[in-house]
């Protein structure tokens, strides 16, 4: 590794500083080597290191080196353990260095807004606090090896369909609250050194040309000092691009963009003062590239391996468990039904998609912590096209059901259903697996469905199913993580980080998503996920933050206090009260009854995921950040902390609450100013002139006044003219409002 | 009546254009006598005269002259009846004729968005199909009598919470289709003479001095002819409503803002040439006011009465009716409960609260018509305090319940929840009634209820009752109208023209109503009233469409074809399969399977109010709009018809459907333009050099290229540079596209 560069933008040609500006292929930067700039390499990776061997070609899309595929996002969300996604991060740091990488492109963190995304299962939760937990967890540990993550998509990117050109249409709040918040909270909490702008438009501005979001709120209001690059393809307007703070242009354009920044310079319509700050952070992105310490290859394939089911033990969220079917005994006559069994799914489709260094499957791992032999049978295809052999492959099925004391029937969604690119266009298992299940079922109750999927899916056997165990997709050693859990050798403590709702047509987006004609209105707004279920008392199949253990929980008494920072923090004893070791999430959920705004019945605020042995009893100490408190105020384009007593729940899911305090919070003050546009009841309220005011409408209307105000209070006071004063007299108390 | 005065703009100094510009008073125009201009006469009034007697105060909330007060048009639309609007229509203006009004503010045509609004009780419909048939009905019968109606609230004031402020977020497509399109209709159909517009803003900008609706949309796409007069107190700035093309402010500023037009024009801020457009718009109005015939008063009281009677039985809807208890039988021991029985609730509060020539009670009809004995006990009081007396009114209730064979409980929303001026905050009967009802149930299953409601409730008890009757607010002949249907004088027929929920968590607007700070969102686009539980196919406590009759009716096969004109001619036979004769309300509701815009799974596009003798058959003859047809398309900002085979569901409500027709179309073509921002499989698709590219694709891809195009279809073409061409092959590709 050479010396880090010490050059900076005035010691470059302004052709030199436009070509830094975008890369040198589909992969790589361009270097200037007479000052030491070196050319960068950046691989797709959110889950695993997907680096093109030999030459890249033109879409990136070829064969890529073997690398370790930990589970995807919608695997590792679900441990609700943001130092697990930092262990993570740190094996994708290690693999991203060893194979020489700069910045690795991931997290990715949209919010999950529909199950419909096809992208889903690179994505975190429907949630902003885990969504930027768990990603923070994963920036850390990916820039602990001298390696820059790129946490994407930013922003509002929350659908495949027409992913290039629509426009996110959503409104301020929402905006911040949800879409925005777990981007602020990594860039705060980890500082990545590059974030990935999104193909969307926001508001109908192209992602990756809004100097609203790339530099007043992602550097002036969040402090973001690294580079944005573009999502491969994203950019519109390389210039406008420039001048909003996108730094760095993937892929390159041969040189067509560079040209035109030149010119856009040499014309006067960009200033060269602005692309000198993009060109000095081009610059400081490859001196902490050069910063990285020379890496110890090879790759520890076995370790990284033994981490990854690691991983998806952890990710597995046991959703059922009925009559204790579950932890299986070795030894068990068993039967496994599924062909994704015996071919796992355990990553998507797209440009996440890696060359896994090996590949476990449940079957094989079943069988080998069974020991007795397990029977199998395939009971369906995966294969995309009609399935002419449905009849057969069941009746062999409920054959080997039949034998068995036990049937775990692995179920999932076809690949060919969800991946980057498109959108899913229903929620349900395909009607050949839910026909095997129930023939299954009438052969055998005692089954164990395991579910493989990359976004949730309608569960209509809920009820008739003892256990379920959702698998989501579980990268390279997912098989060995499933048969982990299904014996118990891990005590399952995965949680939803996604409602599994009963139909398509309740959830939020139901109507709206995708949008038509380059739109896709969030018409939702702040009621994304739970906030959605829980603010319209709608049953769901499965609550967000909901996941079952071998082992039980009970909780004690809370208690909260706000503490010097201004944070709350809120302790609660939670005691294993069964008979093994297990991991509890305590989730914090806060209200403001009487709040001046809307709010979902219940927002997560904090977790914690808590190995807690049997018999003992646990402090947990969880705390509330006073910033995730605030509210998002259009009037004053700030957050605003609302003072009152909340109330925090705690628990052991969205709907599941155990636990139960309240804490003081003193809040910030928003002083709107006073005008000719300020309501009856607003000016009644000014401090200065109300009670004057109120005298006013005494006189004026006397015992009537209740009732005129009833039907006027929302009346601007210089809309009626001479009403209920001259206007003259009218100005003069609002002039009296505003000297204060 | 005075010669209508013959003036232009170009007769008139600049200050009294500007003089003409805003009203002399709360209530009148102001006159410029040398020319012939006199002052006309606005006044309050959608279902109802309110002419304030003497000197007019500065609200106009004093006590008015005697009117008869017609059904408010939660009453009316629910006859689905155009023609009878009309005559209720001629009614008004015979009224306002013999006052001498110019011009009565009304209809109110407001799409009902949520069951909260607290004004719903003077808007039709969640419908705009029938808010404008119902509306144009209204209009014919005002302008006959040579008096001008004021169609209201022009457009989406759907709310009253913050209403002079608030900006109405709706999409493009939403607006045109759902809020604006009932306008349409009845600018198109019946001309309105005046148009008020509304207080909010829509998409940010006052409705007040919004060019684009005032102007764009409402004159040169509609062909609007007369004026536009503000809502009492709408105007946010005069000389840009000026410019916008809103003609008269009211009420007066005592000159102020016809002083800031005459400062505007002469610092050139204000083209004088678009003060004369609307100068001359409003001496067009004072001619037409000048042109009607002479008044044949005195008012005849009684026929008026007579008139809202049928107006009221006409508008009352029978929700459900077991067991045919219902018509009531003379002679029967009926106990009558409930205040409302004794002081109805006929009117809502606000600017259309009429000052009755009488008002009939249900209890002295319904003891008229009875003949015997009916005993009567308040169960509630009324009063907006705390009811001390619950349950002494209750045991009196129980008392006569008990000794009566037939109970009929009056129940309804007391007059304190719902007005002009704030929105509801639930759909929930006041819990003392709903205890009243259990009990009298308790005591007698024989229970028929009666509401009296302008916005719709809650019925949790709708299970249990055999027999409920929608009496909405129904006018100072309401009691004789709702005696008419509970004995079968009248044989019901009016129709839900809004859906009834089971929840208010169940509504489309749940979550984004009414907004706050200043803007509401419009969240649930196109889906409002029943398109909203169809598409989530959510259950409701009634349909919209529903209403039940004392005799049955059966639909034959219905048949349909495209006319000359383009529209679609549907042909139904309906019997009267009962004893009695009755009008059913023929509904007919189109889909589009296939449709490449999002659309609800039914949508109204025409309905008949038909009356039909027992044991006839009448061939229902529907006709619908090929303009209906038609949705926005925001690429082109025009209305498309899409091509295809549209099926046509003919019924009695939106949910009971008896027969089905298909009938194809011809539509539109949408050509867009194709450039380097068009996607993959847009280019594939093109007329000209598709089939060149699909050989570009199969070359470079082979067998590989569905799977790419599949990922990477959406990809504008030009936003990989050198994929899958050389950008120079790619740009001959476009232009050769683009010359066709």
């Amino acid at each position: 590794m050479s010396e880090p560069t010490g050059a900076r933008a005035h010691d470059l040609s302004l052709e030199e500083k436009a070509a830094l500006t975008s890369g040198a292929d589909f992969w790589t930067t361009k270097s200037i080597d007479r000052v030491g700039i070196p050319s960068l390499m950046l691989t797709d990776g959110p889950h695993g290191l997907r680096k093109q061997g030999g030459d890249t070609d033109h879409l990136g899309l070829a064969g890529s080196i073997p690398a370790t595929c930990f589970p995807p996002a919608v695997g590792l969300s679900a441990s609700f353990d943001p130092e697990l996604a930092e262990r993570v991060g740190v094996a994708l740091g290690v693999e991203s260095a060893i194979e020489d990488v700069a910045v690795i492109l991931g997290p990715g963190i949209n919010i999950k807004r529909s199950p419909l995304c096809g992208r889903n299962f690179e994505y975190m939760s429907e949630d902003p606090i885990v969504s930027g937990a768990m990603g923070a967890g994963l920036v850390r540990g990916i820039q602990s090896q001298g390696v820059g993550s790129s946490l994407k998509h930013f922003a509002a990117n929350n659908q495949e369909t027409d992913r290039l050109r629509v426009s996110s249409d959503v409104d301020p709040r929402t905006l911040r609250e949800i879409y925005l918040r777990g981007f602020q909270r990594v860039v705060e909490d980890a500082q990545p050194w590059t974030i990935m702008c999104s193909y969307n438009r926001i508001n109908g501005v192209y992602a990756s040309e809004d100097p609203w979001l790339l530099t007043t709120v992602l550097r002036d209001e969040w402090g973001f000092e690294g580079i944005v690059v573009s999502d491969w393809g994203a950019v519109n307007s390389r210039v406008a691009g420039v001048i909003a703070g996108m730094d760095l242009e993937m892929p390159g354009s041969s040189g067509r963009t560079d040209a035109e920044i030149v010119a856009a310079v040499q014309d006067g319509s960009l200033d060269e003062a602005a692309l000198d700050t993009v060109v000095d952070r081009l610059v400081d992105l490859a001196r902490k590239a050069q910063s990285r310490p020379a890496a110890s290859g090879p790759l520890d394939v076995d370790a990284h391996h033994a981490l990854a089911r690691e991983v998806a033990g952890r990710s597995i969220v046991l959703l059922r468990n009925e009559g204790g079917i579950l932890p299986l005994q070795p030894s068990t006559n068993l039967a496994v039904i599924g062909e994704f069994a015996r071919t796992p799914r355990f990553q998507g489709a797209g440009s996440s998609q890696i060359n896994p260094t090996r590949v476990d499957t449940a079957l094989d791992e079943i069988r080998a912590l069974n020991g007795a032999d397990v029977s199998f049978a395939a009971g369906y295809t995966i294969a995309s096209d009609a399935d002419a052999d449905a009849a057969a492959l069941r009746d062999e099925a409920v054959a080997a059901a039949s034998a068995a004391d036990v049937a775990v029937v692995f179920l999932g969604v076809p690949a060919h259903e969800e991946s980057e690119g498109f959108d899913r266009e229903h929620i349900d298992l395909p009607a050949a697996q839910l026909e095997l299940l129930d023939a299954v079922l009438a052969a055998n109750p005692n089954v164990v469905v395991v579910l493989s999927n990359g976004g949730v899916v309608a569960l209509p056997f809920a009820d008739r199913v003892p256990a379920i165990v959702e698998a989501w997709l579980l990268g390279q050693a997912g098989g060995g993580g499933t048969a982990d859990v299904l014996f118990g050798v891990v005590n399952p403590s995965g949680r939803l980080a996604e409602t599994i709702p009963l139909r398509i047509e309740d959830t939020p987006a139901f109507g709206t998503f995708p949008g038509e004609h380059g739109h896709s209105l969030y018409g939702e707004g702040l009621l994304v996920g739970y906030r959605w279920y829980d603010a319209r008392h709608l049953p769901v199949a499965f609550p967000f933050g909901h996941g079952l253990s071998y082992t039980t929980f009970s909780y004690g008494e809370a208690t909260a206090s706000v503490i010097d920072s201004g944070d709350v923090v809120v302790t609660v004893p939670v005691t294993n009260t069964g008979a093994v070791a297990g991991r509890e999430v305590v989730q914090a959920y806060t209200s403001l009854s009487g709040s001046s705004v809307q709010r979902a019945p219940r927002e997560l605020k904090a977790f914690a995921s808590v190995l807690i042995e049997p018999g003992e009893t646990v402090q947990v100490e969880l705390r509330l950040r006073r910033s995730e408190l605030a509210y998002w105020d259009t009037r004053v384009d700030r957050w605003i902390v609302e003072s009152g007593d909340y109330v925090i729940d705690l628990g052991s899911s969205s709907r599941d609450l155990h636990a139960r305090t309240t804490v003081s919070v003193t809040g910030d003050e928003v002083v709107l100013p006073v005008s000719l546009g300020s309501s009856f009841d607003e000016l009644l309220g000014d401090p200065v002139v109300g009670a004057e005011f109120t005298a006013v409408i005494a006189e004026k209307f006397g015992s009537e006044g209740d009732e005129m105000l009833k039907m006027l209070g929302n009346f601007p006071v210089g809309r009626l003219d001479g009403f209920p004063l001259p206007r003259a007299e009218l100005v003069a108390l609002v002039e009296r409002a505003q000297r204060g």
